[in-house]
């Protein structure tokens, strides 16, 4: 009998291309030493409070009040509740009362516009604007469950099909190679230089830009260029075909290699960019995590904007944020968003159009977006305790970050960049032959071979270089 | 210039193609008319709380609390909660220490599993089981961010090209036409019979799928079986292809049409499936709004497992449900299952995987999901507030379903189907041929046409039947 629709055999081939490490092999094996009885440390995803990091306390009261919104009405309610939270409550329960008409009472228990909440939209356009010194549209924000569906919005409207191209860091988040290929298209690799502590050449770049327009991608090209996990769903191209190269994502602070690039690197993205013609994905959900103050942070769209014409009008960009990293740490609640800049307006219209069939992003990871990007100011009752919490929390990080770098490279055929943001480090290990030999015996890359002795043997669950697609070595 | 990657001249055709008529031009029509400050009531989608539906207070007391842990260890915490809500808060805040490990205190501010917490899914089994009378497992229930993004995940497993076709009821929910005509897939009509209370015809099943396998489908085909906005993603198949017809999917109680099927309905539907090797999909998020006792709602799971062998082992199915309907109405939250049956482990670890790109639906509907699978019992102290609210709600929508439907049947050239469940009515409008020749006129069709005029003459923003894809009239 013929396969049935949802049987292994007949699945949509994009699927079963994925590769997504960070819940790959290492994962699953920790996840069944969990289920024997073993203490498992995960350190596969930025998950902060499952790491010990407390979650503020005010974006919590304010959300269990709109949440409740009946305990305002409650005379008791200040005894539990500090009085600006109670005011912030209100203020967001009654941003509802535009948008689709809902009651006070109602809040999160309705579809919201399919783009988030227009009051909400205009507080992530005035930190925009703060934050980079040029206004920003809330026609143009996006609202998203988490940072990763917006991504996923995006790139599903620039990838047509094989042939189109998305230029992606590597090493790099395996939500990319695991997006691109789900949605049929091409993943074409640039390389993070270690060796300069994971800065961004652009010659590099244009290379790979160049290789890939002219060639097209071979499987040979991919098992030199990449580790498998990038490479695998690559194979069935067995012909050459022509690529076209659409679109570049940064992850600024990096993700996995934790570096904040410099104005100058920005710059030179951004003019690669309008000279290839290609639309900038601006990954910046680490933007509050640095822990060093040589390199700030700085936005992609604050670059273009001091860029000036013809760039500030012409270059496409998309900067993309979330509630789930920094101080906030709010990853279970997934909230994010998206900022469009030099977007056509029917572009728009088309990408509202996609997020409206999913309804709504979910209504209280707005609200703790809103109290992100529009947090206390002096002066308010909470604001002591807001500013202490989320001190402690960032400098709990720094301190982290130090050390894990320092405790990497004190150890024999271990070096490590430091880590100046972000929440991860990415060091290199000098295996022994014989560990690689191993490895082979047991068929697998040396470094998940060496992952997985790790996890048997302290329980730390990490996530192998060649998820990210990181070079041999 | 070449268009850049963003320019709407060159976007994915699929997300061009996509016709969303719930947000479509009614939708914007009646935003704009909003802004200009026209007061609205907006009906275009099942937004219960938006209409007046409270929430129901127990619910948002166990999650306010999840949200706010430290509030559990405030001496004044048992002035404002219940003694079972704060019992229940600790028992959803206890279940994130299995799964990834999370403390007590930061439930909901970390990622879940991939699949929604094992504790609720438990919940879900369990709730099941009593529903249907045959156990089932948790670890074939996946929590998804609304009902919706399941049924996005199982179709883009389904879907590997235009040549695969999925059997949707016209009328439909756009949802199932946007997401086919995203994936690059091929929508196959099947009409409910207006009729016969929007019965399902097998016959006219045949007929459709027959038609389909044995020609494909073709633009002048589409254009005499479905009316504008199923039709328009089409238009470009110009040739024939062969087509082959992988899923059915059943919406029960029916959206927009409101009718129940009965079990003998069922058993030829699956009966269908197996002949035709189709998974069944069975959208069953309305099996709450029942409004009528003489036919009850059964799910698919039932029916499939009381035909036995070989059928109950033989037939794939996934059904889906959620926290947005029934008396819950808890939209915003974005919860929803699915549960598979008979679907191939190695399948099931596939849809896993893709589910964990966008790393975890989120946490705190998750529980809202447990509160409603698992409700209160006799006893609690909140039990009879929680019966009044739910009950309340219930038969005021029941009150409303028989309204409206007598209302619009005591209307000359009116003709409406009682609405057995669901939210929504499909009244038949005759409209003169004068208001025909004028929608003409103004290059609309013609319920567009009428609809606009509603909106215009009374604030009510509706969908046009043609957005369902319903015949002409």
């Amino acid at each position: 009998m013929a396969p049935k629709a949802l049987d292994y055999e007949s699945l949509n081939e994009n699927v079963k291309k994925v590769q997504y490490a960070v819940r790959g092999e290492l994962y699953l094996r920790a996840s069944e030493l969990q289920k024997e009885g073993k203490k498992i440390i995960f350190t596969n995803v930025g998950n902060p409070h499952a790491l010990g990091q407390k979650p503020l306390t005010f974006p919590r009261q304010v959300v269990a009040l709109c949440q409740a919104p009946f305990l305002l009405d409650d005379p008791n309610v200040g005894l539990l509740f500090p009085a600006d939270a109670i005011a912030r409550a209100k203020h967001y329960l009654s941003l509802t009362t535009g948008g689709l008409g809902i009651f006070l009472i109602h809040l999160s228990c309705a579809y919201s516009d399919s783009r988030g909440l227009p009051g909400v939209r205009k507080e992530v356009a005035e930190f925009i604007g703060r934050r980079d010194g040029y206004p920003s549209d809330p026609e143009l924000i996006f609202l998203t469950d988490g940072a990763s569906k917006g991504v996923m919005q995006i790139l599903n409207c620039v990838i047509r099909g094989e042939g189109d191209g998305v230029l992606v860091p590597v090493p790099q988040y395996p939500l990319y190679s695991a997006t691109i290929s789900l949605l049929g298209g091409s993943l074409v690799p640039y390389y993070l230089e270690e060796t300069a502590n994971w800065g961004l050449d652009v010659n590099d770049l244009r290379q790979s830009v160049a290789q890939a327009r002219s060639r097209g991608i071979t499987v040979t090209e991919l098992l030199t260029n990449l580790s498998c996990n990038v490479y695998c769903y690559q194979t069935e191209f067995l012909t050459l075909y022509y690529l076209q190269v659409r679109a570049m994502v940064i992850i600024n602070p990096g993700n996995p290699t934790g570096q904040c690039l410099s104005v100058a690197n920005l710059r030179e993205i951004l003019h690669f960019c309008y000279q290839e013609n290609l639309v900038l994905l601006g990954d910046e959900v680490y933007q509050q995590n640095v822990y060093q103050d040589e390199r700030p942070f700085i936005s992609s769209r604050k670059v273009l904007m001091d860029m000036g014409l013809p760039f500030s009008k012409e270059i496409q960009l998309v900067s993309f944020h979330t509630v789930s990293k920094g101080y906030f740490g709010e990853c279970g609640q997934r909230g994010g968003y998206f900022e469009m800049t030099n977007i056509p307006p029917k572009t728009v219209d088309e990408i509202y159009k996609i997020a409206s069939i999913s309804l709504s992003p979910n209504v209280p990871a707005q609200i703790f977006m809103g109290l992100m990007v529009n947090p206390l100011k002096p002066g308010d009752i909470s604001y002591e305790q807001f500013v202490r919490e989320s001190k402690g929390i960032i400098e709990s990080l720094r301190r982290r970050a130090r050390m894990m770098t320092d405790g990497f490279n004190s150890c024999r055929n271990v070096v490590c960049n430091f880590t100046e943001g972000a929440m991860y480090s990415f060091p290199q290990i000098r295996l022994p032959p014989k560990a690689i030999e191993a490895a082979k015996q047991a068929g697998k890359v040396p470094d998940v071979f060496y992952c997985l002795k790790l996890l048997e043997a302290t329980g730390i669950s990490t996530v192998p270089g060649s998820g990210f697609g990181q070079k041999e070595g």
